[in-house]
């Protein structure tokens, strides 16, 4: 794909970069508020340290290994709709040519503008597949590698944001104790992970950090007070 | 965006049944397995339906206003982009129209060939501006409509999966008994998510099936193992 240099950059950070934002997002968020939640209903920490490691394990497998099995289907998806391409391309040559002179007609070309462009695509199958793929389909080739990457940073990331509110309650044996640190704690660091991530992608970071610690804040308050009301 | 009918539906049906399947699989799969895990140290039903609701309302709030803030800043990043494309095709567009060459150069065209069409964008700034967010960025025109419909859809299926492998801790008194009926129950609609969603995607129904089975499976095993270990 041709990118200038600075898009190159922006996208393969970006995608490293997702990865660790979904995974620690989540991994910060939902054990600190099921700990947080639990600290409502029981009083010994020895229960909310089983329950938050129940769920950080859950939770990085259940999210790890989702997004293994998704980058694998958006990779298969994109071999498949590639093969129909490739058919149309050999067989129904005047129509696809047809589709390419719509893909310009939308930005205001007409046909005798965009002839030249068909005509060359015509000239190189290959080349005319991998247009329609983006430019028609708006399909992305995937990585091969993606997929592995992508589920063990997402899978490491959740576990890392996990430990953070868990932390507390690992250290401590009264939960209301264990709860008030675990707050502080996690709301500090929710606002540092919320201020990197907005730098790194290019969003407020001010912004990015109370967004993060806002999530976690009303996340935890409802588990609290749900615990609460039903224990 | 120019697009055949059946892309048109394709990419439609999509966006609201991504939004399903992120908030129902991880909501099926990590209340599934906090409750199994518990079901390894505790015998009495009621703190696993304190922590399984605490778990529910924390992951639907933090993946439907994660994914709420998501698609607000989806929005962001392409009006910021924008901003600058608009500003290059006015104040540099010798540079951009090099640009639009080298786009059609990564399919092997000339820069005769492409030069009519590099032209005809020159005479229209706003489409030349559209063509440079797809072609070059690879960015598509975010729905605004789409943050607030994306949060409740996920909330709501996160929160809909999660009933169901709560209900038999609801309905029994003791852990083993609830624990039985719930990993029944789970992985036939784990099972049944994944075939319905194997459909929708275009993937193998039976294999999207196994697939949903053995992430919850897995996840619920994982998380019994480790309660049981340390409790």
């Amino acid at each position: 794909m041709p990118q200038t240099p600075h898009v190159e950059r922006h996208f393969t950070a970006g995608e490293r970069v997702r990865d660790v934002v979904i995974g620690m997002s989540d991994g910060l968020t939902v054990p600190f508020a099921l700990a947080a939640g639990l600290s409502g209903a029981v009083s010994s920490t020895s229960i909310i340290v089983t329950a938050g490691l129940a769920e950080i394990a859950a939770g990085s497998i259940a999210m790890g290994l989702g997004g293994y099995l998704a980058a694998r289907s958006d990779a298969e998806h994109y071999a498949s709709e590639r093969v129909r391409e490739e058919t149309e391309v050999r067989e129904k040559p005047a129509i696809e040519a047809d589709e390419v002179t719509e893909v310009f007609r939308a930005y205001g070309l007409t046909a005798e503008e965009s002839a030249p462009v068909v005509e060359a695509l015509r000239k190189r199958p290959e080349a005319w597949v991998e247009f329609m793929m983006r430019f028609e389909l708006g399909l992305e080739k995937p990585d091969p590698r993606r997929a592995l990457t992508s589920a063990l940073t997402i899978a490491g990331a959740y576990i890392a944001g996990g430990f953070i509110p868990l932390a507390p309650y690992l250290l401590l044996s009264t939960a209301p104790a264990a709860l008030l640190l675990s707050v502080v704690v996690t709301l500090v660091a929710l606002a540092l992970f919320g201020y990197v991530k907005g730098t790194f992608t290019g969003a407020s970071p001010v912004r990015g950090a109370l967004q993060t610690a806002l999530i976690g804040g009303l996340a935890a308050a409802a588990a609290f007070g749900i615990a609460r009301a039903i224990s």
